[in-house]
């Protein structure tokens, strides 16, 4: 099979905009096929207060409603995704942009929560693995915002996260695909203080026993569950670490790979 | 050669949610391949004076800085090209939005005006046909938002009326193209206060004559130039009328048909 990098960049990269030059300076060398998800940064949050829609936060987390979710289509497949593409344009990728409703490229349903109404934030169902094959073999990459839609007419904010899992497990089907969350940070650490202790591989037995003695960063437990999950679902393997460092995360020479079958320990 | 329609869909449609999802519901039906172009309407202005971004005009145009060229990629590509793409696919269709840097789907260069600096504004150079065929012989229906870009990461605002021309002469050379120019008008009027007075169709010889008898609004001028420019470029036929009536204007019952063959007087 050919090898796949389904590659997720994180909000606070998208943020800076020399850091954001950098990491699509090294992606667009990388010599492979591949599908780059984007998060959404602070320019939703900043757009949102300008035009004076209040930003509900309930147990932590945002609610997005109608305005909201306006907000964030524009931010996220309007600027964001269209600014990255032309970037990558620019340096010979042939990238093209997608949200989840463009060519039924994933669709979701609206989140079903008893005790809490989301608002418009989708659980994704299906990934158009089909479309993502025509538009791979004709040499186009794929720029995808995470914004999906439910079949019916509706978009919904989806977690950038979710979404480039969901692309990798479906892909891996027709793909070797590493799926690789490239962010501000190092990779998983022992010690979140040492960027010297990245964690260089990880298996599910080690994952345990690291969660169960406390040495992983609670923010990290979610990242990594997802992480073995698409492991277990078919991707060759996941590869965590920071964005400035990308080409060096794929060789496993920096960041954290996690693997179903390397042994460690 | 296979039919084509190129169909543009003007900014006051847009700003009717009922008539939009009327035109969208027509256009669903249409048993052609086909390429909707939408234009702007009036939510660019509306979020530009809900931010506090100051609209300039100069000799009657709009300038495009860098802060309003956000807006309109934010607006366009964001939320009115989402909107279209969610609700054509809730229809059935394999909707795909794209800007003319998606793919390279249209390279324009900054404007050049000795007199006057329009800002980022593109001219078009290109149209990559390559990309839309193969996004049409996959049964997707490309979506195309009025940004292009300069190829050196630089997007750039773009009229949909010319996007829209660009697009159907390039692809004349693969397809038997029809370019609809719809809007809330019932096509080219001999009185502009009388619905009866649509010209059903119109030829250059004609066209001259209107023209210097006065019979023709001068506001429809531009239009008009570009489309018989579009049809001596090899487009089959340009139809302009109301897009409450999109298969009647492409049977020819309703609207202006203007063809390069066709005789008239």
């Amino acid at each position: 099979m050919d090898k796949l990098l389904v590659v997720k960049i994180g909000g606070n990269i998208i943020d800076d905009a020399e850091k954001l030059a950098s990491f699509l300076h090294e992606f667009a060398l990388l010599p492979y096929r591949k599908i780059l998800v984007h998060g959404g940064g602070k320019l939703a949050t900043d757009l949102a207060q300008k035009t004076g829609i209040p930003q509900q936060m309930v147990e932590g987390r945002r609610i997005t409603d109608a305005e909201t979710l306006k907000v964030v289509t524009m931010v996220y497949a309007g600027a964001i995704n269209k600014n990255i593409v032309a970037q990558l344009q620019s340096k010979g990728v042939g990238a093209l942009g997608l949200t989840g409703a463009d060519g039924n490229a994933v669709r979701a349903h609206k989140r079903i929560n008893a005790n809490l109404d989301y608002g418009f934030v989708g659980d994704v169902d299906d990934v158009n693995t089909s479309l993502f094959k025509v538009l791979l073999q004709n040499n186009l990459t794929p720029v995808v915002a995470p914004i999906t839609h439910d079949g019916l007419g509706q978009l919904l904010n989806t977690n950038a996260d979710t979404v480039a899992q969901e692309i990798a497990k479906a892909l891996s089907a027709h793909f070797l695909v590493s799926l690789v969350y490239s962010f501000e940070k190092e990779g998983v650490m022992l010690d979140v203080n040492d960027a010297g202790s990245v964690i260089s591989s990880l298996n599910a037995d080690y994952y345990d026993t690291l969660k169960e003695n406390g040495s992983i960063f609670a923010g990290m437990i979610p990242k990594l569950d997802n992480a073995f999950a698409a492991v277990s679902s078919g991707v060759d393997k996941v590869i965590i670490g920071n964005a400035m460092h990308l080409s060096s995360l794929i060789e496993g020479t920096k960041g954290t790979t996690i693997s179903h079958a390397r042994q460690q320990l």
